[in-house]
């Protein structure tokens, strides 16, 4: 009941529209007169407030069903593609955008490869990344989205730090929408890929849910009640640089074993060139003396190849993982807990170990009714959380 | 936008009576006029509800203030001893319970010592209290709250574990519900705790809040938008039954390790009759052949006297302390953090070292911006968090 005062008629108007909107949006195809059942607004409101969004291209009628009494109801449905988003992740390798209709189905995809370029040259990338998919965009944009690493000010859309691209108080919103003359919505790419699991994963019917994505670095993103927890300073969900193990390994925000060190997917790949240098009996040290780095995809060879040592090192990164599980079911108790990013190639031996790891170190009360499974939108997932940004503050739909 | 449907008459004049009642119980004194302003209700809507809240006696007319046109304006005021609340704090040690006024001042107060009673026992002393705090009310009583350890099923009123009272899914609500025949609200003591500091503290205009409170247990309690966060099996800030410690001594929980092995004031305990025994130079060995054990109390006086052992204990304590609240501040980065419970009577030594071990393990970038502080309303806090939880529900006052 916080509550200062009663909304205005404007604002009523613009509260029923999006409430019309998203009924129809969720029930996929419904009459106007379930709408107004379903919605509890007089039949009158929603047949004005359906022309206008007949009229805006944003609905339209897709034939007839049947009706209790008299003749058949004319069924409403949104138009997917009617709009199109365009979603961005400033990856750590390469930046990947998206255009999406309103259903978060990819349209067109482009990525750049990063080539370690950062500053000037790395918003450079980020323009080139973006008038690619705005000049492939064959339908109306509704806005962009933007998922990056760092810590964000997302309400002033700037880029308050981020490390490897060298960004330091970036008003990268303000930049983009004075290019783009479209809405822009910035947020820390973890946050974001929480808001795309929830508007598009499969992690079930919850208003509230946890993605830890872990790739080089490590970062969570919390939904609860249905809107993402940005928290006081827009760091929420920033657990990759507590310390967790004393005396641990220097990490790149100047600390020295943060969780980042030892539960990511350069820790494994730090393992695995340990590996390498120190067991001369290992497939891995082959790449000692040749040219090739070793990478995740060397790993995951090494691993079926079943390279023993390698094991054991995704069963102690599970268990890291599983601690910081357990950690964040102790503060906030939310039953489902999604794991994305690219150290879900590792799969079901990761999995066991952070499930096992969690079920030993939080209440058991607590664990047996927790989720954790590996998010199913993959590489899109940051992509898609920043599609609906604008899903969500533009239309009402999120 | 989750809402699924606008709102009927019935909820409109509830909703609008309650936006009334609180902006005068904000505002403290207040014209109708100015209530119209405020609530942008319109004056005539305004009048009728308050000559209902007048009827109601949750109002009153204290006087006349300054009007802009025309004679004085009548000023309303929320009548704050109208209306009691019984809130009651099933501590560890004594079960304790006060009568507050609409303010939260405390009006009666009673607490009965536990004795170790637990089960059915531990059930008649809760009915013993209740019914002194009934009897020694002399105002109507709007409610009963109350903060229980152990997990809770907030929604169903029931306690689903509570170790030390023996409790195991006890239906707390109904059977207090059925004795007194006034509405009860039941949760978790350490939640309890957030909302009585976020009502009634010193923490603040946030909206977002944590408080730990440490006694012989540790438990956040986490308030985020104004409202308690439980979690979705009421669970929420069960932090102190998480494993930190590897290879740590056994906790009552049945693992070993758990935050509240190490940092609570159990553990504080447990050290200095460790160093009692060890010690034969230390103040404190003349308990171990006296009847007396040793206690905060007696730890306190040791501390006092100079006991250097026991003051590195504190650190120690501190230190852990410290590392929780870095988890919660890399979890949820909220910038108000409050420390409560017993162990805030080891003062300053305590804090510092609270604060400097978050420093040294969250991003600076997040705790800079953190304020971690002591609650000044001591042992009341979670008797006014219970009767808060009464006044939230009752009459949208939170």
């Amino acid at each position: 009941m916080r509550t200062k005062r009663k909304a205005t008629r404007t604002e009523t108007k613009i509260h029923n529209k999006r409430l019309i909107l998203k009924t129809i949006y969720d029930q996929r195809r419904i009459s106007r007169a379930d709408v107004a059942r379903v919605t509890d607004l007089t039949p009158p409101t929603v047949s004005s407030i359906v022309a206008e969004l007949l009229d805006d291209g944003l609905v339209e009628e897709v034939g007839q069903g049947p009706s209790k009494v008299g003749k058949p109801a004319t069924l409403l449905s949104v138009a997917d593609d009617s709009r199109h988003l365009i979603g961005v992740d400033l990856a750590e390798s390469e930046f990947r955008g998206c255009v999406v209709n309103l259903r978060g189905q990819v349209r067109h995809r482009f990525s750049l490869p990063m080539n370690d370029r950062d500053g000037e040259a790395a918003l450079a990338l980020v323009y080139e990344l973006i008038d690619e998919l705005v000049a492939c965009s064959d339908c109306t944009l509704l806005g962009i989205g933007i998922g990056t690493p760092g810590l964000m000010d997302a309400r002033r859309g700037m880029v308050r730090r981020a490390v490897n691209l060298n960004w330091e108080d970036l008003p990268l919103r303000d930049l983009l929408e004075e290019r783009y003359h479209l809405p822009v919505y910035i947020a820390n790419d973890c946050q974001v890929a929480a808001l795309g699991e929830y508007v598009f994963g499969n992690s079930g019917v919850g208003s509230n849910l946890i993605v830890v994505k872990v790739g080089r670095g490590v970062g969570a993103g919390i939904v609860l009640n249905g809107q993402l927890h940005y928290g006081d300073g827009s760091g929420a969900g920033e657990i990759g640089h507590v310390v967790v193990m004393e005396g641990g390994v220097h990490c790149r925000c100047g600390r020295f074993g943060c969780l980042e060190t030892v539960a990511s997917s350069s820790a494994i790949i730090g393992h695995a060139r340990a590996i390498a240098q120190n067991n001369p009996n290992s497939s891995l040290h082959q790449y000692i003396s040749s040219a090739a780095d070793i990478d995740t995809n060397i790993v995951l060879q090494a691993l079926e190849a079943g390279e023993e040592e390698l094991h054991q090192v995704i069963q102690v990164v599970g268990r890291h993982l599983g601690m910081a599980v357990a950690n964040l079911v102790g503060v906030l108790n939310i039953h489902q807990i999604m794991i994305a990013g690219s150290v879900t190639c590792f799969g079901q031996p990761l999995l066991s170990s952070i499930r096992q790891e969690m079920q030993q170190r939080a209440l058991s009360a607590l664990t047996a009714e927790t989720q954790v499974d590996f998010s199913n939108l993959g590489l899109d997932i940051v992509n898609l959380g920043a599609a609906s940004l604008v899903l969500s503050h533009e239309l009402g739909l999120v």
